[in-house]
């Protein structure tokens, strides 16, 4: 910082440090630049220039599902615009993004002035209200509110795991900072309140007392605190089973003795559906059920044997305790799960795992063409543990739900907001988050890709080396098993797709597959796993009417909640 | 239809076909599948699905510029969000684009359910209030309302020249509509009233009266009214002399014998600024200046002079006409300027062109580096009478904004909203306005072509034959103009752009061409004029810091605003 008081970009730089940012995601624009100056002599924070807005945002959500914070920078108007679709996103899915948008001086804002990126009629709010419908917090800075709104914004995305945008006037960037407070703590969530945590340990354990099957299911927002590690002690306690639901995949490792698989309702297999649903009490994790993840609204989770754990609040058979987060419920509830298991004389129901139904892929021959049956079962194989595992929200999303995971694997999708496309800039986020040292794989369909495809650069650029599997089916196959299974709107342009990643920037000797057959799979899979360090890139040939069979099930729920 | 009443799509569709429509753009979601089997079942409307919602929403901008109507339909929520920037932009640019959002059914959206692509906050209406921020008219139709709705916001669009949102829920696509009217006339804009144009004619005269000097000046929203014939005519009169601004280029043949270049205020040539701001009578046609279009807020007009036609009302030296159409206007005013013509005994002043600074490509010889100066010249040579030039928003405008234009040439670019990677999905919509009828060019940057290029896979799919101009010059020199010129965060990923249209399913035998000299692209034009039926890719090699003259003064310009 220059001198002692710094400016209100380098003080904004500073508390994104002191979060422990250090990728920042984003599209240069006029309005940002002098920002970007500040950003790039910054020796903590590294500068990731996406392709565009859109795929900025998604690289910032998926970092932030790795790394618990992500960051983007558009400019004034188009930028940030074009990013909103990624904020909503993160704000359905509750990932804490940051914004910053460079806008006008605050003079020309003031004046109303007929400034490029505006919409030329006087007023200067249009976008901040437009953002305001997506982000739980947001602030347009001044010289005089920058220090404390930089810090009130940044609190709320961290605390709310939602997106909040911070604008800041392009004449203000070099501003010395306005009464600089006390050096305040390192930006992070508001801690939990502990008042009731007393009172909920006594009725969960009144609750308990008896239960002899007790079953724990894992939903999204569990994976947003970062409750791994609490998850998969609780699941290990002999005798308690545990489920996770589609979004909440990569949330709890499924190498628990009492994992049962996937709970999506009714669409459930039914012995995953009767353990989690019969249980004498249901541990509720992060639930924050929605139609594609209740097969349509038919979870029956009964409030009164639920405990459900909300992030920062929980409610225990309907009663609410507020300020009880999710961590500390859970180290609570472990003791008392302990104590009430009954003697393990006789194998607990749950104790054979019942996970759905396993892929395999040896129905038809290795020559033959290649089914999402025998391609699922093959990436079952494939997957190591702690992988970082991007599925799209086409057919690869519903085949990674009843995928069993190795141990730490994460799953960066976005099945509830489901934005076809996001998947592939939000694994460059999630993979910058890991430093490039985790294995990072990404399926994803033709469709989805044709959204998005020119971030497969900014991996390139960057040195990257995740493993793309570009599931080409012909179209929107997810769209095909909703309506118009034979309709030309679901068709789309064909590509070439092996020559795809050379025109974007892939040296000559990437790893370019292409696989039609189990048997080209088989070899493509091997020539992958020899192959680190590289970008791979896999195009997987699959019948355009083939669907995981999840999703056969799925989409006829979804055309009956449209009628 | 089936039967006697239509259904509430199938009278949406037939509505929009009474208004010429003929091409929607847009991308499936299953909550607007159903209406998409309406729109594939009508004969009269073709279906072009795009890549992604924003280029489905430039394409429908760049439709509405050259057929005076574009249409896109996309899904709830990740679709409308993603088109949002596209449609400020054509609210900001005044440019008639109706979008159709297909959205969750009734009753699930009045019990706020959380379901896909929505923030699963029980809040149904997020996104119908962000879009209400940057069109000018919406509606969520319903099975009462739908008939009048529709027609409101097709009149509205068509009238204001701005965006308008028809909200569709997926469960009314196929109920009757109720109470249809009297079949009402085709949607087509509200009729100017002609209450005061005899004022306005009146006072016309007495302005004109004794004025030896007038100026006609040419701006945007003169593009929009499509006033081309009118505005030949007025300036066609001996000693009436023209020019057009930046946004205006093409809305004005250039062929008539005053046209002088380029207005732009104080960054205007001289001879230029003199004729226009000093002139007797300053004929404004469609003016509504911002920043970049007036050297930085340099124009002076001086409001005793000017007659400024706005569209669909007037405003005579300061007085309003409300009312008066610039259509009926031009017409009033071509007697008055006849009439006021001093006898032709000398040449008037303006009757030599001083166009501005005309692009001169000698400087170097046709084997060493190309420069941009060298490239426009050879362009403006390579121009044919109606040709649709597409010039997206770095260098690309800055260079056509000074080129010399035959007549009918019609200009796709956006340079005041200003969002890079705009012309070249607009100009798919622009192509197919013309039924592919009339030549395509485009020119755009390598940084704005990485934002949208997976459409160059759209013209592909529909056969369409446009010349693309890609200049590589290595990243974002429109903001290597205004600040870091070799700042890291104005670089971007390099591709090989010459594999480009191949990956995206280009034929093998497709034209491409590299052309870092001279000689290179004066080969590449030639083949490219022998080429036409098949698209021609031409990658221009540029320095990354070589700039349009115009350029280097506008981006001066705004440094000095953003401080």
């Amino acid at each position: 910082m220059t001198g002692s008081v710094p400016t209100i970009a380098e003080y904004l730089v500073s508390r994104l440090a002191a979060a422990g940012v250090r990728a920042v995601f984003g599209v240069p624009g006029d309005y940002n630049l002098r920002l970007l100056d500040v950003i790039e002599a910054s020796p903590e924070l590294d500068w990731v220039g996406n392709a565009n807005e859109l795929n900025a945002a998604y690289a910032a959500d998926g970092h932030a599902r790795i790394a618990g914070f992500g960051v983007l920078v558009t400019t004034y108007g188009v930028g940030e615009l074009s990013a909103m679709n990624g904020l909503a996103g993160a704000f359905a899915e509750s990932v804490p993004v940051l914004h910053i948008v460079g806008s006008p001086g605050t003079a020309v804002a003031r004046a109303g002035l007929p400034v490029h990126h505006s919409l030329l009629d006087g007023d200067a709010e249009h976008f901040t209200r437009a953002l305001s419908e997506v982000t739980c917090a947001g602030a347009v800075l001044t010289a005089e509110n920058a220090a404390t709104e930089i810090d009130r914004v940044l609190t709320a995305v961290l605390t709310d795991k939602r997106p909040g945008t911070l604008s800041l006037p392009s004449d203000l960037v070099d501003q010395p900072i306005a009464a600089l407070p006390e050096p305040p703590a390192a930006p992070s969530p508001e801690p939990t309140t502990h008042s009731q945590l007393e009172a909920f340990r006594t009725r969960a354990a009144a609750l308990l007392t008896g239960a002899n099957r007790v079953a724990l299911l894992v939903d999204h927002l569990a994976q947003r605190q970062g409750m791994r590690a609490e998850l998969g002690e609780l699941a290990g306690i002999p005798g308690v089973v545990s489920a996770v639901t589609a979004p909440g995949k990569g949330a709890l490792d499924e190498t628990a003795p009492g994992f049962l698989g996937l709970y999506i309702g009714a669409l459930s297999e039914e012995p995953v559906r009767a353990e989690v649903e019969d249980a004498d009490v249901i541990i509720g994790a992060g639930l924050r059920l929605a139609d594609l993840s209740s097969g349509g609204f038919t979870a029956r989770l009964d409030p009164a044997r639920l405990i459900d754990l909300r992030g920062r609040h929980a409610v225990l058979a309907g009663e609410p305790f507020p300020g009880v987060g999710m961590a500390e419920a859970l180290r609570a509830l472990r003791p008392l799960v302990n104590a009430t298991r009954p003697p393990a004389t006789e194998p607990p129901s749950g104790a054979e795992p019942v996970a759905g139904p396993t892929p395999v892929g040896g129905e038809r021959t290795a020559g033959g063409p290649l089914t999402q049956r025998a391609f699922w079962a093959r990436l079952a194989g494939f997957l190591r543990p702690h992988d970082i595992l991007a599925a799209d929200q086409g057919t690869p999303f519903y085949g990674v739900a009843t995928l069993p995971l190795p141990a730490g694997v994460d799953v960066v999708a976005q099945p509830l907001w489901a934005s076809i496309g996001y998947a592939l800039p939000a694994l460059l986020g999630a993979q910058l988050a890991s430093a490039g040292r985790r294995r990072s794989i990404l399926v994803i369909g033709d469709g989805s890709a044709q959204m998005t495809v020119q971030e497969l650069g900014t991996f390139i650029r960057h040195g990257l080396d995740p493993i793309v599997f570009l599931v080409n089916n012909d179209g929107y196959t997810v769209e095909r098993a909703i309506n118009g299974p034979t309709a030309r709107y679901n068709d789309i342009a064909h590509w070439n797709w092996s020559r795809v990643p050379e025109a974007l920037g892939a040296a000559p000797d990437t790893l370019v597959r292409r696989a039609a057959t189990g048997a080209e799979l088989d070899r493509a899979l091997a020539d992958c796993a020899e192959h680190a360090g590289k970008l791979a890139f896999v195009e997987v040939v699959l019948d355009r009417l083939d669907l995981p069979e999840l999703l056969v099930r799925t989409a006829a729920a979804v055309a009956e909640q449209n009628r």
